[in-house]
């Protein structure tokens, strides 16, 4: 049989011998084969396919094991490209990533969400291809895109975002697809963030885990045993809204009283912060709204740092007031640990020790007895990297291999890689 | 190559195929071939191996789909038996079940869970031989055993569990598998009568659920992607404990103030009605203090629904506190249906329509559009049935198939199933 040509049957073992080599867990032909526990000569044909594909390569000799020293095999990260894009309110982040995910061009530019989703997808696909355009042709076999608000992750439509304005149900996966001819992922952004910082906490791949993002708004991303717990409609972790108080006066900007974010986010920061600039109650805030026009949740975090004591008091009202959410999550979900970033946990130590204060002070002692609480390490780059992460996770899957196998005749009755069984 | 010989290879398709089968997703050759993409050859030499292991078993000419009819197989689920086993504080119930985990013999026991590990598994073990002794007999492939406190699953010892006094770190794992020579997993309680309960209703097995007891204490489980979501120390779904109020008067049983269970769980309930008895505000409540010399949870739920105005409210308070809690993770976690058990719950309408009535109002809109509450259908065989599903999706999984493939010969080079190549 011509090592050209792949059979349906052998798509499960040719993926997981290219998987195993992509991820480190094997280096040579016999490790596979103690790995995969595959016989030898499947193990051979499996890494030719491979290696005709582009995707593996032989190397240097290893070491020997006492017989013929086995050649080294690496993985072909060059051979094509995933897409990482994450929409942020006001910014979007943009990468063309190899396909280990390193990051080969990026962008990020300013762009308003609600100017829909048209000019906003037409605007990113043209930065992507000049991205593309700048360097040696590579396939694109990946789109990941992140965006602000929930994600139907099955179909990769937003689903009654709020701050997403003609976005509602917009086919984001079928857009990327028709332009790119790749498989395309649509996440919530925050899921996304957590994707990232945890991939780059580098913790155990099985384990729970939960970030959450304190900016203008508050949103949080749950890992469960690896994988993001997405909820039926694709809204969790959207814990800005939780009813935290029966208060009449906390009025959000969703329209309903006492939501989470109507005390802790970063507007509700602002928001208050603007008030005391105007009553001459802080020189740092009346400072920053002559600066501005207008202060901005990133004022009120570093007023904080610069030792304003308005400044302070809110962000620390904050940080207890998030930490009461997060105390009752980590006893509902038990995390390893908890990764904290956006513009207001930016703040710094203050922000994070009344959070992790409050936290371990209601908790169960043993949902807290192992359990870390950390600043993001990953700040704005954890979305894009979330984006890729979700990307190659998928795509190298067996079910997902006709997607970037370059198959030469469709209605063959077998799948062909490049030529034919003849050939 | 003999049939009855299993090599290493081969393990994962021929795990493929029994599954297709006991799983009712391929029922002929042809459709096991169709669905796992095997070869012809391929699928007849794991159905002839499948059937020498009595695990599969040839039926019926099937329906023609053009040619010969294809021969119908069936799944031999009385080929061995699982053992499920549920601890509740002051009960125990057990089952023997088939691999289809059809209930063979069942028995359940009044047993205190303080008297310790070793009289309470050695109780629960003579129980179990006794059962398997009045049938046939068959080997025993796998044992599920639910405790009432936080297990790390891993291995399956009870960590740091409040009302189990002396579980502390015990093996039970261990002394399962020495005793019955079967693998055996260990899990909270109420995450397996949430695997009951979702197996029950035949919801989608990928799907977010979210299963919540409310009895004398109050616990939850959580299901993501189908797969219980335990939490790093095994304390997720803890939610008893999450602090709901300031309140120094509200002491739970846990030493904590303002503990959900101190306002919300039926020892708190009756711990009120008991008052209420005494002082001569419920005569519902006093004929039960009298007849049963104390008050117990069951008796505030038959108070309510007897109409009794005492126990009505304290239902409706707890349901209401529930529901507050709820509400939270329905935001978090956006399960697609929520379940009610336990002897509170029970109570009937009241209850659920408070709970309904506080999610639904304190929820995001998006979080409950498409969103069920739900009685607990299973009652106290969830946990069992949940024990018997978590051993059959372990045991069948082909990491586990030396367990139970009955092994002559360890020392061979190939795995062998009933006699070796030359055979």
């Amino acid at each position: 049989m011509h090592t050209s040509t792949v059979f349906p049957d052998q798509i499960q073992t040719l993926v997981t011998v290219i998987n195993l080599v992509r991820t480190g867990q094997a280096t040579t032909r016999p490790e596979l084969g103690q790995i995969s526990g595959l016989g030898r000569s499947v193990v051979a044909q499996r890494v030719e396919q491979a290696i005709h594909l582009g995707l593996l390569q032989n190397g240097e000799l290893g070491p020997s094991t006492g017989g013929r020293s086995p050649r080294q095999l690496s993985f072909t990260a060059d051979r094509a490209r995933f897409v990482a894009i994450e929409f942020g309110v006001l910014h979007v982040g943009i990468a063309v990533l190899d396909l280990d995910l390193n990051p080969r061009m990026q962008s990020v530019q300013e762009w308003d969400i609600a100017s829909g989703p048209d000019s906003s997808l037409e605007f990113v696909a043209s930065i992507v291809e000049g991205l593309l355009a700048e360097e040696p042709v590579r396939p694109v076999w990946g789109v990941g895109v992140g965006v602000p608000g929930p994600v139907e992750f099955s179909t990769g439509r937003p689903t009654a975002p709020p701050i997403m304005p003609g976005w509602d149900g917009f086919d984001i996966r079928r857009w990327f697809e028709s332009r790119f001819g790749a498989p395309t992922f649509v996440d919530n952004d925050v899921n996304l963030m957590a994707i990232g910082e945890f991939e780059a906490l580098e913790v155990d791949h099985a384990s729970d885990q939960l970030f959450v993002k304190v900016g203008s708004g508050i949103g949080a991303g749950v890992i469960s045993g690896g994988n993001v717990h997405r909820g039926s409609n694709g809204a969790a972790g959207d814990v800005g809204h939780i009813a935290i108080t029966d208060r009449s006066d906390i009025v959000c900007r969703c329209g309903q009283i006492g939501c989470l974010e109507a005390v802790a986010g970063g507007w509700a920061l602002a928001r208050e912060g603007a008030i005391a600039a105007a009553e001459g109650r802080s020189d740092y805030l009346a400072d920053a709204l002559e600066t501005h026009g207008e202060i901005r949740p990133t004022d009120i975090a570093q007023g904080a740092r610069a030792g304003d004591a308005v400044c302070a008091a809110l962000i620390s009202r904050s940080g207890r007031t998030v930490g009461e959410m997060l105390a009752t999550l980590v006893n509902v979900l038990n995390p390893a640990s908890v990764a904290v970033g956006g513009s207001i946990a930016e703040a710094g130590d203050l922000f994070l020790s009344v959070v992790r204060e409050t936290v371990y002070r209601r908790s169960l002692p043993l949902a807290t007895r192992d359990l870390r609480i950390v600043p993001s390490r990953m700040g704005h780059g954890a979305g894009v990297l979330g984006a890729g992460r979700l990307v190659a996770e998928r795509v190298f899957r067996p079910e997902s291999m006709t997607s970037w196998l370059p198959l030469t005749s469709p209605r063959r009755a077998f799948w062909a890689v490049y030529g034919s069984r003849a050939s």
